[in-house]
């Protein structure tokens, strides 16, 4: 069964309308600013301006999905007869809602039956996903030796986003954090122009994409060791124990609760569960942040297919922060890490 | 009058419940990834976490706006007693308002109210949309003498995007596009692999932010000239015709339509509206598109305050694809360009 009839199914809609440039590339394989993806009982059909119908034209050619040049008008006519029409809450705005509703619709949310696919990857996705981490990789390796002294967070940053691209990616799955010193004690710091000193420890927290599918990385290092860092590293340990131990101990059948307090409860028996001030991991995707949610009160099964973050951190005010963080997926009922390049070890600059 | 309360008369509702990003910032001047700027006839209250709980007691200490720390709940709460409550319908997600539903809140559209004060921007708005053009049009000018035979679309954006951001940009106002040869007659060419060539024409539409604020700007030349160009020459000095003609002609009280007029009309007179396959322009602010629309079905006015953009382009399908934008805005009635260092007479590298 096609994704677009599965999704159908579970949703308990007459229809499906998707506008949502992400989902539209999850059910079609093709990517274009605006369009609409419509399923209904007979399949999906995709809607697109005349800026890509050639382009879509050939990607969709072994599909079963029909293709329509057009517009709004052109998509909603598409609904015609249906009574009840699914669309995915969280990300539609009260504009179209009002619209649909207008014209008779009544709305649904397929959010949850688009969640139940999403969440597991294909094989293909996985690729990608993969080649996403790779091009994280090898930017962050290229970049190591070009981190100098009196440098600024964002020019560490901006050399870092100008790599991945040059190693292919589209772009960055989220807005590069480079922290130096104190500044990685704070968890979402925003990279500003913080200069590079010997000493330093350095949080730089980053990602990318490649068609569409994103990678997530944390690495902290020390720039130069003056000798004052004996706290660091030995927290740093803890933290790189915490990571692992996730990796190790995660099985499928767990839920993201259960992995979460992998490595919560290792850093509670050394006192650092307080200075543990976010989840465990997010699921990543066409989205960097999906499902499922690794996180004390999380309740979702993990399961073979699905990707996700590992990414303890302890962090305390004005003086350090540490996270360790890789992309990982789950197969044959284990952790699997997308990571392969970059060490995880601590290192000296 | 602060500019929440002049907002909130508009809006016909109780309390403004303000939960995106970009309109938190206009309404605070302070940015964070997540809060809720809530505001009743007592005034604008912002609602942050932990996080940025310090940072927003520093920038808000001499203005009016009070600061509560807090998640949704907390935000929720200040609107207590109110029965409609007014939030942008075009920004607000479905799971949001079928909360405030659930909550026995009635929900009315606060956009209209909203883009009446936003599309006239402050001095000081005007002065760091100046500045974000003034970081594009550095990183230009500076990307230039780099460009070499054999690199590709991606590669040339890539460096771009750096050195907006080394000269001071927070990051890209939108996808770079960078188009060699034929692929400038895809108004929005998706920038790839192409290697460029020497005779190639090359059009770059590129932007950066400041302070949140967006800058957009499009120049096309010719890299090398193999004396193949006589039409692409003739076609570029009547594309710069109409860029130039609107600026000198477009009044404050005259209609986008009005505006996008002097432009079509003159290549229309040239046999080249036919080509001129979009609109003329759109308003600049926090968002890349915004209020005014410069298109044949616009009826906004243009006043002083407005930003907007002046992008005449001309595509001719397989051959060449020619546009020139400046950001400008509107001042003692008359337009005025940002754009002051980058030449837009046709420049041959």
């Amino acid at each position: 069964m096609e994704v677009s009839s599965k999704i159908f199914a579970g949703a308990g809609a007459d229809a499906l309308f998707i506008e949502q440039d992400f989902i539209r590339r999850y059910l079609t394989g093709f990517y274009s600013t605006d369009g609409y993806a419509v399923v209904t009982r007979e399949g999906c059909t995709f809607v697109v301006d005349s800026r890509y119908f050639e382009a879509a034209e050939k990607a969709l050619k072994n599909t079963n999905i029909k293709l329509v040049e057009g517009l709004y008008k052109q998509a909603e006519a598409l609904l015609s007869g249906a009574k009840t029409v699914g669309v995915p809450y969280p990300f539609t705005n009260l504009s179209r809602a009002e619209t649909l509703k207008k014209n008779g619709f009544a709305l649904t949310d397929c959010m949850p039956a688009l969640q139940a696919a999403m969440e597991i990857k294909t094989s293909k996705e996985i690729a990608l996903i993969e080649k996403a981490c790779e091009i994280a990789e090898d930017a962050y390796l290229s970049l190591l030796p070009e981190i100098k002294e009196g440098m600024t967070e964002s020019e560490v940053a901006a050399l870092l986003e100008y790599k991945m691209r040059k190693f292919g990616a589209s772009g960055v799955s989220f807005e590069t954090i480079v922290a130096f010193g104190a500044n990685g004690s704070v968890p979402h710091h925003e990279t500003g122009n913080t200069k590079l000193k010997f000493g330093d420890a350095v949080l730089i927290d980053f990602g990318c994409k490649y068609e569409g599918y994103c990678s997530d990385c944390t690495r902290t290092f020390l720039f130069g060791d003056d000798k004052k860092h004996e706290d660091f590293k030995k927290v740093y340990a803890q933290v790189l124990h915490a990571h692992e131990l996730v990796k190790e101990k995660t099985v499928a059948g767990m839920t993201g609760r259960d992995s979460d307090e992998i490595a919560r409860g290792y850093l509670r028996t050394k006192g650092l569960d307080k200075y543990f001030t976010h989840s465990l991991g997010h699921g990543i995707g066409l989205q960097i942040h999906e499902y499922p949610v690794l996180a004390p009160k999380s309740e979702q099964v993990l399961k073979d297919g699905m990707v996700f973050s590992d990414e303890p951190g302890v962090y305390l005010a004005g003086e350090l922060g540490i996270r360790i963080e890789d992309s990982v997926y789950m197969t044959g009922g284990k952790v699997k890490s997308f990571m392969k390049k970059t060490e995880r070890n601590l290192i000296i600059l």
